[in-house]
Parts: structure tokens; sequence; C-alpha cells
């Protein structure tokens, strides 16, 4: 049922003023004046812009889930996670799957198995009301440990990685003990594709 | 299988030093310096503060679910995803349940209905490596058309609305049209809590 439409203008986006009030290289805040497809008069907001992000649900043969267990600095929490990391350029999906294929190595210590393949699982926005942030999301399967083990940052603190079956990871996020976007959102698609069955 | 398990140092989070960079009531940006629990030295970080939000996925009596399509400036892109809205202040669970039903009201115009409930179905952070912005889910069913019907803001840009069943988000999400943290993080947890099943 249709409750409220708004008969669209179709009108592309179009910014009118844009001034970046604060800039470090990691994170970026604009002032912008924009008009919007479905407005006559001009909008202004803040914008937060961000790299964009790979994200890897990485499975064993075993159909075992690789979570790290990370330091979250803006939370003063540490959380288990899937492993996930920032594209410097967004060039291509090759570009993409190279980035994805690191961060596992680099955060888990694991890697694809000769025979596995990463396969895309489509993008998401994490707070599309404030940040242009988007992730990529990736499975990749079978992984299998790498002899060369990981290789955190200095920029990260990961304490802990674990193996997890699909049915303790399903009983992590029932249980609110997974809470990143990234894992969630992974989980959702994983599900709704069906390359995962849950237990009801 | 722990492959990179670091012990714990057991110290709490410390703040050495904040700064605020930004602010403009929406975001603020703070550089951070802060010891944290499994290092020696301290780390500098930058931290986007935002407040808390909730998130509504509201389900009618025939188990369809009521969908939003809004213009999200960040990302220059309507889109379609669950009726959410940001929360003044964290007082308690009743504070955040009166936010979830108002916000449901104004952004859809549904309700719950008359013998309707109110479920929590615990909460995540969007994208906890640069910000604080956390979202308490809400399960709102049986939720039926309000005689007051909605109550847009100025600041917000909803053109669409309507119901969707399942099976049919499970579609959206499977071929990347639902890309919002809230929809997916939503979804995941009721996946994964079994409130709703899944086509495999």
């Amino acid at each position: 049922m249709l409750i409220c439409a708004v008969e669209s203008l179709r009108r592309d986006w179009q910014v009118i003023s844009s001034t970046t009030e604060f800039d470090d290289g990691h994170v970026a805040v604009l002032r912008e004046k924009l008009l919007t497809p479905s407005r006559e008069t001009e909008r202004s907001w803040t914008t937060v812009r961000r790299k964009p992000a790979v994200v890897i649900a990485a499975m064993t043969a075993q159909q075992k889930l690789v979570l790290i267990r990370q330091e979250r600095i803006p939370i003063r929490a540490t959380i288990w996670e899937m492993p996930a990391g920032q594209v410097d350029e967004l060039c291509n999906s090759q570009s993409l799957k190279e980035v994805a294929v690191r961060e596992l190595r680099e955060e888990t210590g694991y890697e694809l198995a000769p025979h596995g393949s990463l396969e895309f699982l489509g993008d998401f926005f994490s707070s599309p009301g404030f940040t242009d942030e988007r992730a990529f999301l990736f499975l990749a399967r079978p992984v299998e440990p790498s002899a060369a083990g990981h290789a955190h940052h200095e920029s990260e603190a990961i304490v802990d990685c674990r193996e997890v079956p699909v049915r303790e990871l399903q009983r992590m996020i029932a249980a609110d003990e997974v809470r990143d976007a990234n894992t969630l959102a992974a989980f959702a698609r994983l599900c709704a594709r069906g390359i995962i069955s849950i237990e009801a």
C-alpha cells in the first residue's frame, strides 16, 4: 500500500556550494547546499566523507566464519567482527578484491585456499544520513591459515581471532554479542542469498 | 582455532586528551589521545560523535514490513529503508520506545495496533572505526495505518512508503536494492532470532 507517494521532479542532484570544515585525511566534514530530486528549494547539510571499505566474510572448508576481536576507540569497546579495511582508491572490482585478500591476510592470518574464490555480496552505506562511507562485501571461501601469519597495522589493535560456526554466529547476533554494521550487513546478505542457512 | 590471541592487560579505557575540532549540533569531530586496554602506549584517533538512533522494523498483521523511500544527501541517492530517527537524550528504554513509536508514526503514518507491542532487538554501531553512532533496533507488531497519517520533518525528504512481504525484502537485500546498515542490521537480527524465516 502506498500512503505517501510524492511525485518525483526527476531532477538530478545539484551541488550549490560545498565548504570543507575539517579534513585530517581520515575524516572530512563538508557544509553543503544542494538541490535534490524531490524539492524546489535548496537543502543545507553536514556531510562526513570517509574512504570506502571492504568487508570479508571468510569461510573455511568446514563452514566456519573467521572473526577478529578488535579495539574500537570511538565506542570504547573491544568487539568481535568480520575483517575489514579501507580502500585508498576506488578503481575497479579487481582492486577491491585485491584489498579484500590483503586485509583478510593482514587482519586474520588467513588466505584463500588454492581453489578458493572471492564472491561479491553487494555494498552498503554505514549511515547515509550523515556520511558517504560505503562498504563492499565479499565472501571468501574456502579460506585457510596462511603460513605467513597475520600482519597487523600499527593503527589497529586486533587482540584475538577465531573461527565461528554459522550457528554460533547466529547465536552471537541474536544475543547482541555481534554489534557492528559490517558483520550484521554481511550476515544479512549471506542469509538473503541463501549462502548460509539459519536455525528457526 | 585461536591464531592471534594477545594477553589482555585488563586496563580500562583512559582518555588522555580530547579536543573538539568541529561541532554543529549534528556532527562533532574530536581529536583524542587514549590509553586502551591492550597497549602500553597512547593512541591518537579522530572520533566523530553523533546522537544515538532508533530503527523500527514495523510489521503488519499480514507479516509485511513497512519501508520508506528517502533522499539521503551524503550519498546522493534516494533509497528504500526502515524508518529511523535520532534520540535527543539517551535516558532509558522507555524513552527509546517513545521515540520509536513517534518516528514510526511521523515517517510512515503507521502506528502500533491496539494490541501491538514493541520488542527490543538489540543495538549496533554503524561504523565503530570512526564514529560512536549507535542504533537501537525495535520490532513493532502489528502496525496499521494511522488515521492521523504521517508528519514528515522539514529536514527529511521521504518520497514514498510501502509494505513489503518478507520474501520481497529478502529479494531486495539479495539484489543489493536495500543498502543501508539500519535495514540490513534489523534484517540480520530478525533472521538470527527466528522472528522471520527466509527462503533458501
